[in-house]
């Protein structure tokens, strides 16, 4: 079933950014039949009177799935000489808490800057997976973890963000947040391709959220999640704090993506209003 | 009148921060004996159902302040021979639409990153002054401005932004956004000191927004608003786009500032809820 609009969307993606060629292209179109991620949800958000920031603090020793500094500063003022302070920035783009968005891991697609605010700004459900990630560090959310969250809260709110809780957030000043071992494979919690191809083809949802290094497991070998997810045109987001602090269902998340033109991702501010 | 927890958080600050220490100490202490601006505002934020996206995208053409470019992107992995598309950027921070941070223009403060969250969402007042901007260039926004638009929409929020409309933001792309005549002067809207002022004294108001270059108009010679507003522990955003999408009151702003360590302000996501 194509939803209202959904052919008109698919045309003018086309026309607009070529959004569907090249790698992911027959993955996309398949699912834009069922639900197109840049398809409008009218939906009213719910009051809230509480901000919670799953944001950390970015910095050069902050961990990196690259192994090098995420951001580093230089000083161009200084206020008791220039009357002011200002820094320059060196950025990873893909570095701290920070959005892929589709053009990260695709040919062609969406980046931060070209994503409607609309989809930037979603109902948050947050899966908690910590138990399970404690007794296996290479532990992936799987379909009935999403399925267990369901019979709990109910069905997984249209044009959602859901959020991964592995309880690795605690771990970010430690070794034990990469989880390099002696081989150098890294060991941490992600989405299953499973859990993702569920959400893609069972459920209307924008974006995933991790906080974790990758939205695949740290001993992926072939960024499966990636490849299916991002192509799709949906963003993820990597290095999430603080999910402990929202409720499982009824949070609205703002995903602060900065608007760099041309960018694949980058540091980002992410607020949760409860 | 000291309001309850204003003794508490004043002495948390000085112990925390040595927040007063240095320039504008005096004029942030007399603030904060009426109103500390990282005083809670307890309140409850209305439903809504539209975003707003006040930001421009940036890219190293934007102007900026200084006349050199905000961003440059490097390409350190491309999609074909690695798999994936990632850049480096080089950032100006202060360029694009973004957050003036308190410690931006004092000796010691607040950066983006150590705001409190429930500081970067807030009421959001516009105060629309396109019809004078079109007549003189270098107006600046004047107490009974903000007067006028109590007059109208009653008084201001307690703990909002206020954002002055000056139509400035459509000029982007043109020469006359920075305004810059034979004697390299700059001729663009901003607030007038006794604006600033008179919200610093008369209301509760954490941040200021202009669609221009700068808080101060753009012949400023003493950048007077920049040293009494931001020392003071409130913000201020430049170069807001889209303002004329929002109501004169009643959307909710959404500072998505950049969490960096050190940073003095930085490229911020800027949205409306209505």
């Amino acid at each position: 079933m194509c939803a209202p609009g959904c052919v008109e969307h698919v045309r003018s993606k086309l026309s607009r950014r070529g959004f569907f060629k090249g790698a992911g292209a027959l993955a996309a179109a398949a699912t834009a039949a069922a639900w197109g991620p840049g398809e409008a949800e009218a939906q009213t958000f719910p009051r809230f009177s509480r901000v919670a920031d799953l944001t950390h603090t970015h910095s050069p020793e902050f961990p990196t799935f690259f192994g090098t500094p995420g951001v580093t500063l230089k000083r161009l003022k200084e206020i008791k000489a220039d009357g002011f302070n200002m820094f320059e920035w060196t950025v990873l783009e893909h570095s701290g808490t920070h959005i892929d968005a589709p053009i990260h891991f695709a040919a062609s697609g969406d980046g931060p800057d070209t994503l409607p605010a609309s989809q930037l700004v979603v109902p948050l459900a947050v899966i908690d997976v910590r138990e399970r990630a404690v007794a296996n560090p290479d532990y992936q959310v799987t379909p009935s973890d999403l399925r267990r969250w369901e019979r709990r809260y109910g069905r997984l709110p249209r044009g959602c963000c859901v959020a991964m809780n592995s309880g690795w957030a605690k771990h970010v000043a430690s070794d034990r947040f990469a989880g390099k071992d002696a081989q150098g494979v890294l060991h941490f919690p992600g989405f299953h391709p499973e859990a993702t191809d569920w959400l893609m083809k069972e459920r209307r949802v924008r974006g995933i959220a991790v906080d974790t290094l990758s939205l695949d497991f740290g001993a992926s070998k072939d960024f499966k999640t990636h490849y299916a997810w991002l192509p799709s045109g949906r963003w993820g987001l990597e290095c999430v704090a603080n999910l402990e602090r929202v409720p499982a269902r009824g949070a609205t998340l703002v995903v602060g993506a900065p608007k760099i033109r041309g960018a694949t991702g980058g540091p980002t501010r992410v607020l949760a209003l409860i």
